[in-house]
């Protein structure tokens, strides 16, 4: 039974699992959709009620029903280095590659529908709120009174996307920032726009999950940090990323969530206040771990190979 | 409670819907996301575990708790018509819309993510075989050898797209041909190639479920019809589509596939054989009615409009 992995051609942090897939002896194909119809072909059929399939990558053949499990990783556009590349030629090789792949039994990290949908900021926040998460006061308005009124209701406010990266190539992230006082909304009616309450935190957290395993990190934030430095992808730090325990009331919400996502894996963010408590801010289905695998040493790496293997002795493989 | 109605402004099938849903005084709310953020306008407050929402279309509030159904038509771009559109502009436009939407408890005819995964054709296959469904003997296949040896075994055979229409502006149907004997299949190597057994057929039959309502018509073809016309979208043909009943088999395996597949309404196409076996072709989420409506009299409209109502007195609405 074979792990699939679909990704682009330059991802360490795809190395870091295969590598223990390897290890363990745990068959690996890795393959960038952008490679079909160069190096990588496929074939299925559906006669009698029956349907077989098989994706040939650099001349080694993958059944479709010897599938253990798919990671969608870093997968590039479909068909994007082919002969002569076009929308069609994407498209065509886009639905017949995933097409195939939908229909086989394999576990899937993420599902494209799961990971789709939890990239709905306005979703996360709701089932943040049903999975019991505290959610910092949050609006998404095109309403310039609307904001007004929020501002007024909670003074210390930040503003970040709605959606995430913008899409420009590559996507560049946007980061969240505080809104300053007696900012005037008016430009609100062009764009929706989420506001939040600042949350005052002394920490950062990542909360890793993959599958029922959850590994936390945190980052403290310096007495004397400028509180206009809200967002931790940008913030100047010395501080690292530290191992931390996830309350049990936490790791219930968090497993709450990812069911009602019904995701494998997903980098959550938390601002931890002075009280201690974890707000949630967002769950990133796609989110990068290796940063924190390298500042805490937590077996993040290991830990998705050993559910992408569905706990086939990866465990007991070196390191 | 309210119907939203997501699509273009120049939809005739969505004004067919509309006026049954106004007869019976139904609230409708007609909104093209591409009028985002000029006519639309949108707000989503997440405050201590709680969710509220509004959309503001031509002056008119609906809360998102006051949402009985949406259908998802023939929606715009999100914010194409905005006073300065952008990728980003609409990226963050539509996650806000669709995000709010998604938090709802409102009925979906058809969810977008059921949408999105219903239009892969080898999953439409799949399906359609554990439906219990006829099926065509189907290849999908990038390898020219695994062409030939198909086409050996089917002599018989048409091509079709993989994926549907092509993604020009506006996009344009490809009609399916049948294949000349002593294809070579060499291209076949630069993009993935559809190959159906051609099935010799006396009718074309389309079924159009709502709901759990079925409502099938066919078209004769004709005696001296050129076999090699395999498509009814574009064969010239003079008899009309008419009235048929569904034979229970075939109902049950619609039911089936439609529960598999989450979807409240889709337009399947089936060819009929010499033996009057219903071969299952494709199941379109998004498939036209109106000319079935027109040549048949069916009331397709007014059982979109029941479903969306859900059962409030539409049918009793004149005519």
């Amino acid at each position: 039974m074979t792990v699939l992995i679909l990704t682009c051609e330059e991802d360490v942090t795809a190395d870091m699992v295969i590598l223990r897939l390897n290890a363990a002896g745990v068959p690996v194909v890795r393959l960038d959709p952008a490679d079909l119809t160069r190096g990588v072909a496929l074939s299925v059929e559906f006669v009698q009620g029956v349907s077989h399939g098989h994706l040939s990558v650099a001349g080694r053949l993958v059944s479709m029903h010897g599938l253990r499990s798919v990671w969608v990783r870093r997968p590039g556009v479909a068909a994007a280095r082919a002969a002569q590349p076009s929308a069609w030629l994407t498209e065509e090789a886009s639905q017949a590659l995933y097409g195939m792949l939908r229909g086989t039994s394999a576990r899937w990290m993420n599902h494209p529908d799961a990971a789709r949908r939890a990239r709905h900021k306005p979703w996360q926040l709701r089932l943040a709120q049903l999975s019991g998460m505290p959610v910092p006061a949050t609006l998404i308005t095109t309403f310039p009174q609307a904001a007004r009124e929020f501002a007024e209701r909670f003074p210390d406010l930040v503003v970040k996307p709605v959606s995430g990266a913008h899409p420009q190539e590559p996507p560049r992230a946007v980061p969240t920032s505080r809104v300053a006082p007696g900012t005037d909304f008016a430009a609100v009616a062009f764009g929706p726009t989420l506001l939040q309450r600042r949350v005052a935190k002394r920490a950062d957290i990542r909360l890793t999950a993959v599958g029922d395993r959850l590994l936390a990190a945190r980052k403290a934030v310096a007495a004397d940090a400028d509180p206009d430095e809200v967002d931790v992808r940008f913030a100047p730090s010395l501080s690292p990323w530290l191992p931390v325990d996830v309350p049990p009331h936490v790791a219930a919400a968090v497993h709450t969530y990812l069911r009602g996502a019904e995701l494998s894996y997903g980098a959550f963010d938390f601002a931890e206040d002075m009280d201690g408590i974890w707000w949630f801010l967002e769950c990133n289905q796609s989110g990068q771990f290796g940063f924190v695998e390298m500042d805490t040493g937590q077996p993040i790496a290991r830990t998705i190979a050993e559910w992408l293997a569905d706990g086939t002795g990866v465990s007991g493989s070196p390191g």
